[in-house]
């Protein structure tokens, strides 16, 4: 059996992980920071000569971002590049745009936290008229008729794992090396999986940013060891300081 | 009938063109010049509206760091692309890794030129174990049979065009706007098409870095008037400079 490599690749800080808003689906980019943290990545993935033969990326500009850079480092930027809107973050409803420590302060820790990581309740929709709703933009286009306009983690499940199965899986099985430049909740939903962790257990795990992890999958794609952080002291690191988020 | 949208851009400078070395398949990459051009030619499409669906570039990093950098430029970064090695620059055989001018003193105007524009003559082709061959390189792994090792300008309409009308046809053919970002001989090979320029004139045909060049198509995907530089007093100067190229 010929072992096959996925790499999941979380993006780096963004404007408004720094404000620390809710961001969701709004297309917001990398700071100087998580372009530094993309570059790292990409630096990790030559070291440990893990070299992506094909790249995943959500539509959003800060993953493709991350992508870019850290497949630049790598001096990979030409392999084969796959987009969609399924491996976007989880959409965060009518939050977008919102304060996390006021939030939490408005509403409370229990409905904050219900909102964060709850697995099957999502936040309230957002409306088009929003500032910070995606109707009307033009990358959505194709999708029109399945845009979510808020989700919990169960809800990206079910719009990723259909992709990871009838796409990505078959690059995997091709006997290519798969990188995956995402986001929190996507690959969250996409570990979950791998993993099997269970609705109620998903929500403690926190992916840190721009630190591949590594899974080695089997026939079945799925992990024969558990995945492996090319940085492990750093990806503690970026856990906690994941966990710790919206805590003034 | 609704008209196709194409836009052509040729990558800004990289180390090679300021060193005045012959590149073709070598893996160089942009100078910071090259860079500030691929943005200009990114907002210089966010100027005119010119807003590509699809994007499709060579192999070559040149290339894929300009439309990186113009897309990003443009906001336009979450379109899909489409890579190949049809839309590489000309494979410039044994003369790769040489200086221009040097190459002009040693064997004279006549050959330099005959290797720099004739139609159907190719340079001496490249030793595998040449330090700047591509045997080997695991990017046209895929393409080992057919890989060149030397090429004229009419191998290069060989290979590109049947790629122009099997595959990036299709995406002009369901209304979206085409951005093929390549090499100054990769793009002359489809201007030859698209404006039918004879064999003989094609010699004089320079395109100028960095800023995009838009054609309307009709139903046969052929132009229904001139092609545009969309900054046309930059395109003259550029075009001159580059025919000024290897004169010291």
């Amino acid at each position: 059996m010929t072992e096959r490599t996925l790499i999941l690749l979380r993006h780096g800080q963004s404007t408004w992980n720094e404000k620390n808003l809710f961001t969701g689906w709004v297309d917001v980019r990398l700071t100087p920071k998580g372009e530094e943290e993309a570059k790292r990545g990409g630096e990790l993935l030559r070291e440990h000569d893990v070299l992506p033969d094909v790249l995943y990326t959500s539509l959003l500009t800060r993953a493709i971002q991350t992508a870019n850079i850290a497949l630049d480092a790598a001096d990979r930027s030409w392999i084969p590049v796959h987009r969609s809107w399924r491996l976007n973050e989880r959409h965060y409803g009518d939050l977008q745009g919102k304060d996390k420590a006021e939030t939490l302060e408005q509403y409370g820790e229990e409905k904050f936290m219900t909102w964060r990581r709850s697995f099957d309740t999502p936040p309230p929709a957002i409306a088009d008229d929003n500032e910070y709703s995606q109707a009307g933009d033009p990358r959505y286009a194709d999708i029109d008729g399945e845009m979510p306009r808020t989700e919990c983690l169960k809800d990206v499940i079910e719009r990723f794992l259909p992709y990871w199965e009838s796409t990505i899986t078959k690059d995997l099985e091709a006997g290519r090396t798969v990188l995956v430049t995402a986001h929190g909740n996507s690959l969250r939903a996409l570990v979950k999986h791998l993993d099997k962790i269970s609705d109620d257990d998903i929500a403690a795990l926190n992916i840190p940013t721009g630190i591949p992890l590594l899974y080695r999958l089997g026939d079945d794609n799925m992990p024969v060891a558990p995945g492996e952080y090319l940085d492990p002291e750093a990806a503690a690191a970026g856990a906690a300081a994941v966990a710790a988020q919206g805590k003034r």
